[in-house]
């Protein structure tokens, strides 16, 4: 059994810092690193990019809305050619800082409301699976199961890896339950770790009501932005490297002498 | 006898326009493409990558200081190591921008006023030529003959090009006479591609004081931001064509089909 | 008769111009002046707060999104109270600029997404309308007649004031043509005037299907980003003025000894 | 005996905390609120101006250079004139909070590279002095004694305050030891309240050779962007009430029920 853990990073800018990069570079597998439209200057991200290359973390570009102000976090209303030449920006973007670091960008995961709208957007879910074909075909994309985004990368012949979320509750249908609903986000840590290696081992979880319901993933989300968080997460790892699942890159890059 | 001709393009941004893209890349044979930190949003340096690749004219990554509001106008006086960044990131974005036209970055050239503080700032111009050697230690850099940029940059081993300022009066020295003084810019077309084939021959020009002066280059910079700038531009490459000097890039890339 | 002509100024931004702000000055009654939030660096701000100070021109605060490289025609799904607050600030910088040149912001009227946006956003409506009367309840606004904004600016105690725009098709309802139907935009300057004039005499215009329709405004928005549409506002001005149709700003600002 | 406590807030911005400024407002009784261009959101500065306000803390406009990436910490070659309209700008654009708070700005503090470029830089310096004189002559300035600043304020007939700063080591001369020395910055809180209440007292402190020196200041800079630095500020105004001293804005603005 192998698992795939990724999270954000590399989202601190100028003087403002956000997250503990370094604690989760030694838990995590693959690092989503922001590209400087919605978080993280230069600086932040080619350190982010050498600890993640350091510790054999796969780095993939974690692209956004061009948005400071609200952190990605507000849906824009753009035109699709815009939105795939502002993706592709940002790929190359980071690309430059892995290459300093020896390493290369390995995937593409969205960001927060652009992660969202293409869940169900049609034209920007295309137009970004577009940035990614056009920048490098053979590089395979990050999503919710189930999402218009998966879809339209897979129609524009994109490798697609399916994600879950170690820290949300899920509907009987297996689509996470809103945020803002009672109940959607989960908090206890050994609970978090333990629906996580039931989901790794194709065992059901208990969706938000009860009823046993299946997740399957190759890859799984966690947060890093909190001292909780980055606690959460290292149960996760520890748990699932004890139970002998196998923690690795879903990208197959080897890691060298890190802990991941 | 060979010489080639470098402009500014992919200036403008958003909503606003600035300069004729279009008209440039027809006189010209290296577009100095600007990255998005002065000048240049992702569709802008996207089109202009592309009508670049169309017609044969090398891309250089015209990078800047972060400061839209400046236009890369006003030295900014930052951590050297965070220029370096950058300096990076800019490069690494207008190569995913040439790559979707099917090309890439074929030098780097400052701007503004970057490119007048690294005349003489040891630390700046040290750390942008470092950016440039992390990323491609084979790709060169265009300059001012004599200043500490391309004595930096030939230090990190970089190939470096000495430009030649079409438009431009030189002291007795071969220096460029100070914007601020009387008759620095030159205006009349005529004189102006007399000039540069001269330069071309390597024969001596006027210098501001009437004295002979031999002014050496491998490229000559025209300017574009005006309906009088292009028409400048065209006169001077006109000329040196009419003389029988082919104009190339500096790269040596290879033309297509294009009528640069 | 008396009417008030509107229109968009303090747009360029840096080393970016965009429309003539000169001209335009000698034309309108009403400067809806940018915030620096979609376009307007304090420079612009001043001198186009300055040109119409010396003229007579009513200043308005020309409310936007965050969105330079959108130009703020980019609609953004931001949370109300954070809304509240952009165009807070947007007025008060604007009104600084306005008082060094001895004059004040005497009303509000939204840009591009966002004025499309309030035509039927209940909350993002109620969110602008709440700036303004949290700046100053005295404050007019400026709006769509019928749209949701100008209710929710009602309510909130403001004064409104209905606008009509003078190249614009109209529905028979007395709606406005959609921008991407056929025929949605007048180009014609002398149609146009004379459409203006019908307009402020309370006469009836031909709506886009031939139906004669009543558009009953305040103001009148024209443009002036292009040389032809300088020329239109110009056309309109001189055919409401040689109809004996005053021109003067809804505001009732005095003018002083502009040719406005 | 009487003296005020300044500190900045106001420096967070968007999804990104900067300093606790809960904290602060309870201990300062003037605040240097960012105005946008170093840092803060409208958002942020409007819950800073609020906060102050609640507690009778005087609310000043700190301005900055239009950098958010190097949060006003690196110098910019502007022309005096931008640098004028972008502080008018900052001003106004505070005020509009300020007043939605039922206050209004009541100085003006220059922050970061700004506030270290002129204490020698005389065209920058009399460039926001301008600023401030054009918005409203009737606003104090707060400054470090001996500056060009203060001095150009002063010729500019503004009130000038001086400032102390309670965790810097002085020279025997009375300037402040530049931050690369050794021993720049105090970290005792026992020996930073003390020195506070000498000063405060007429009384000599010693210098960092050890020489006494007098300090003389109308209002003293405590730091608030760490739990350590939050600490010393409270030492300090405890150690001065309990000595006597009376904790007031310099601007003579009432306290209300506050507990400055």
């Amino acid at each position: 059994m192998r698992i795939d853990l990724n999270s954000d990073l590399g989202e601190s800018f100028g003087n403002w810092r956000l997250g503990d990069d370094g604690a989760l570079l030694s838990v995590v597998t693959s690092a989503n690193v922001a590209c400087g439209f919605h978080a993280g200057d230069p600086t932040v991200l080619r350190e982010a990019c050498a600890g993640a290359a350091e510790r054999g973390v796969a780095i993939g570009a974690q692209v956004g809305y061009r948005d400071l102000a609200g952190f990605g976090r507000r849906f824009i209303d753009m035109p699709p050619a815009e939105l795939t030449n502002d993706v592709l920006y940002q790929i190359g973007a980071l690309e430059a800082m892995a290459h300093a670091a020896g390493e290369r960008v390995r995937y593409v995961k969205p960001h927060g409301a652009l992660y969202n709208a293409i869940v169900h957007h049609e034209d920007q879910a295309a137009a970004v699976a577009e940035a990614v074909a056009l920048y490098d075909p053979g590089l395979p994309v990050l999503g919710l199961p189930g999402s218009v985004w998966l879809r339209r990368a897979e129609q524009a012949g994109l490798r697609t890896v399916r994600e879950a979320f170690a820290d949300r509750a899920y509907t009987p249908e297996g689509t996470l339950v809103s945020r803002r609903a009672p109940g959607a986000v989960l908090h206890d840590a050994e609970e978090i770790a333990r629906r996580c290696l039931d989901m790794v081992r194709g065992e059901p979880v208990a969706a938000v009501d009860g009823t046993p319901v299946r997740i399957q993933a190759e890859s799984l989300c966690v947060h890093g932005d909190s001292p909780g968080a980055v606690g959460i997460a290292r149960a996760v790892a520890e748990r699932l490297r004890g139970a002998g699942v196998e923690l690795a890159p879903f990208t197959g890059s080897a890691a060298p002498a890190g802990d991941a």
